[in-house]
């Protein structure tokens, strides 16, 4: 074991300027704090994280997927290392917490242990993982993906709504697109990871409403996406009779609380959201024709996500022919259930435990680079509070103290986790 | 009584050579037949149009409103004239006959009269009134509104999508702003007509279901526009619990239920539609905050109308409050429900009887330029059959031989109206 592992105590402080400097780098032409894969303020968030992992004492190795890796040198440089991270980018008027807490709260335990003069057995990895929110071609986690191998050519060639290929928008960003697929090398068998541990913000209002500063993860929710496109007929909306109607857009609406009413009979942690309809032709005197909506499913159930998949088309389509419009649904898997590794829980909750830190064990409905990294070794998450449980906006907050709790656990997690067999 | 109104029998090959020809003149990058107001082919079509009346044996006047007036002299230049026609633009992907089949079955009818020596005691008018369809201003009707002085100067501030100002496009389209609002001088005083009939198609099936060739027109019916603004929360949509939502797409579709229903509890002819939603921010992973929702109601029952507005307005705050969603809903009139003159139904069916042609009595759920001409003086519509009383769409047809029947119809009538005191 390491010695002085007590004085790892995170500066709030220090974290507090942290969050505050990044914040800064945003789009100013967005609502919120928008840093969104690629664009510009990105591009100028990731030469100062990289000079701030420089300052923390990492030496920076950017790869070839786009990921920023900092290495703080283990007793054992051949030992599996220690990876932890998060990222840094975030969705169009996002907040200025989701995933960030993680990369910089991680800096935060490197300061720490290298203040306490604290040295790993094992190489500790710092990853500000490229792109994880989902993106314009509707992937999301594009590093960590690249890392476990999940990234295929067939990706590299989706096309965002202005026509513009993926594999291209990684070569702008000056990345080889081979090179991105090719990052995966060596990662699953001579550099695979021995324990790898995400810190990151709730996202729900479950710890608020239960007044515990930690959540310990038990899995991410899988998630289904669906594509549905309504058929029906436009006609004039001042002199087709009621009865003679295909509408549809009255089809839709149907589906939209059919998709509620799955999501509200869900027995464990479920939840399913119609997030977009999109109606047309859309003149005020026509019969909507034709309607796409866009819908998910999400749950740590991966049996009743499969069959509440087959209720909710099931439902959908007896409920569209009785309006007469015929419906086309398609689904895609975002990523599947990923159950957090019983003993990297049982770490962290020990540990919390240890530190007299109350927690709560939490689903995670959101998804993570914990989802893709798990592919690699076995994986942890700790979760702070959100206030009022907002995420994805301009109100996203999280309290410092308990940013600063959920980074203490962090680092006396890994410190744990280094000496473990 | 003006000699040989028996010989006024249209030639259904002349009237199809005219559609033929007037169906070549539209969009090339747009589907359907569209010839959208102000725009170039609509532009091109006019000037056919012109030539095409003064061909027929009309006096061509374009009037300060954009308007074509093609004049068929009578025995008294002092007696109030009749006036006739119908539009020429079309809805964006819409058909060859909504509007066409009144102006050119109305160049029909001069050429009948002057080939049978027929001078009417009054002047005819026949009008091709300028861009009846709804534009992208929000406004239908300009010519027949203009004329009937129901446009204003504060129309001429609205803006379409790209920001350009009504009176503006008038400009563009060689239209003094001005003379476009004093068009209307005259026409309710010293010009103000003896009677207006209007030649159209069903646009719905009625006719077609009954088997009938003639529909003479009731009402035309009130239309009502709602434009309602849904305000949820945007909550992360893996990570908030179903009952802690405040979802506005779910509202808005409860919303689109209520309309459906209102429409189909009308106990008259009643129609409710929402035309178009639009939800924000419409991200895969994101509730939706925001939903913009575009409905109507039309009836050729005033006091329907104005019961299920407050019904209607009623029911969808309830239901959004439920939903813990705020809505602000605005109204706006299109037109008031606008009755045919008795005197001038009387007329037309009274006519189609002494023909042997079978007709029914039928409201209109569309508006017509016959709407604002009723300010002016009597008036009445007569209706042919559209097939699977399809309308506004490429689908769009009605048969040559029901368009014949209409336009003979037209012809019979006016030649009654013009000995009418």
């Amino acid at each position: 074991m390491p010695s002085k592992p007590d004085k790892l105590t995170a500066v709030p402080e220090r974290i507090e300027a942290d969050l505050t400097e990044l914040s800064r780098i945003r789009d100013p032409d967005s609502n919120g704090w928008t840093r969104t894969v690629f664009s510009e303020p990105y591009q100028a968030s990731r030469a100062w994280m990289r000079t701030r992992m420089t300052n923390a004492g990492l030496d920076v190795h950017p790869d070839s997927a786009g990921n920023l890796v900092g290495v703080l040198p283990g007793r054992n440089p051949a030992a599996r290392p220690l990876v932890t991270g998060s990222h840094t980018d975030t969705v169009r008027g996002g907040g200025r917490f989701d995933g960030i807490v993680g990369v910089l709260g991680a800096l935060e335990v490197v300061r720490q242990l290298i203040e306490n003069d604290i040295q790993l057995e094992r190489d500790l990895l710092v990853i500000d993982f490229l792109g994880e929110e989902s993106n314009g071609f509707g992937l999301s986690c594009l590093g960590s993906r690249a890392l476990a191998g999940e990234l295929s050519a067939a990706d590299l060639d989706r096309k965002d709504h202005r026509g513009t290929r993926l594999g291209d928008r990684y070569a702008d960003f000056g990345l080889d697109p081979s090179d991105v697929l090719a990052a995966c090398s060596g990662w699953a068998t001579a550099r695979r990871p021995h324990r790898y541990v995400e810190l990151h913000i709730e996202q729900g209002p479950l710890l608020e409403e239960r007044n515990v500063p930690i959540g310990v993860v038990t899995a991410i929710a899988g998630i289904e996406r669906m594509l549905a496109t309504f058929t029906g007929r436009p006609d004039h909306a001042g002199t087709m009779p009621m009865a003679d109607r295909r509408d549809a857009l009255v089809a839709a609406a149907e589906a939209v609380l059919t998709v509620r009413q799955q999501g509200c009979d869900a027995p464990v942690h479920g939840v399913a959201t119609t997030s977009r309809l999109v109606s047309e032709p859309g003149s005020p005197n026509v019969v909507p024709g034709v309607v796409r909506m866009q819908a998910e499913m999400r749950s740590v159930d991966p049996g009743w996500l499969s069959a509440a998949q087959l209720r909710l088309a099931e439902e959908i389509k007896l409920k569209a022919e009785a309006c007469g419009v015929g419906v086309d649904i398609e689904w895609s898997t975002d990523n599947e259930c990923r159950p957090a590794s019983p003993a990297v829980h049982e770490t962290i909750s020990s540990t919390a435990d240890a530190m007299g830190i109350a927690w709560e064990p939490v689903p995670s409905g959101a998804t993570h680079d914990a989802v893709h990294i798990a592919r690699l070794c076995p994986m942890g998450m700790i979760f702070v509070p959100s206030r009022g449980g907002r995420s994805h906006c301009p109100e996203e907050w999280s309290d410092l103290n308990h940013i600063a709790t959920g980074i203490q656990l962090l680092g006396r997690t890994l410190v744990e986790l280094d000496g473990a067999p």
